[in-house]
């Protein structure tokens, strides 16, 4: 019953947030060693950006920071659960609420377009983090 | 709006399968296009074990299946969120019915201890799986 995070070979585990309330997945991330013990440590989302190479305060930047409200292992311990609390209107540098705004349509022949469902923006990604 | 998946390194791409009706995750695995294209085409879930190193029709020696109800693409298309009916007493090859059943104590000094949570067993995995 001891935490043992089984860490890739780029030294990750993957981390799902969902919202707390709606059960939703926000977003889809990464946590090394010293963001998962961050996380732990202070009960908010802290990242690994593998494309910025560098630890990742959610919210930094945009203020929508996460309230951890549950963390859960799963069984062989390389990806996380977080149950959050959402700061601000949303958690997807789009601005959306969540990453996953666009579905995939099943079974059905041809090639793939894929929809947009709870789609809408409900911030400027322009205001919340300048032209970076 | 074309699905375009970035598949990693090693052909993959990260999926959370989360219940249909609770929204509790139920596992994370992964696909590669083959499996990604099968559960398109199919409406269940297949994935690629990586520790096998095989495609996997989820359910496949355990019968425990997952019919999928909706996927989701993520922003960068790097993952994807299924939400399934999950046939069967369970997702986990543990015996339980998510693979997510420890929680880890947050803001809490020392040594993390993980807790069960959801971790009573729905049925035995000798019985299911033999003993593989």
């Amino acid at each position: 019953m001891a935490l043992a995070p089984k860490f890739d070979a780029d030294g990750l585990v993957t981390c799902v947030a969902t919202d707390a309330r709606s059960g939703d997945v926000l977003m889809v991330a990464h946590m090394n060693g010293e963001a998962l013990q961050k996380t732990i440590a202070t009960g908010e989302a802290w990242y690994f950006s593998r494309s910025r190479r560098a630890l990742w305060r959610k919210g930094e930047s945009s203020g929508h920071v996460q309230r951890v409200v549950e963390m859960r292992v799963d069984c062989d311990q390389d990806a996380v659960w977080i149950k959050v609390e959402q700061a601000g209107p949303g958690a997807c540098h789009t601005g959306r609420r969540s990453c996953f705004y666009r579905t995939v349509p099943l079974r059905q022949p041809g090639a793939v377009t894929l929809e947009f469902r709870d789609g809408e923006r409900t911030f400027d990604p322009k205001d919340v983090y300048g032209d970076k």
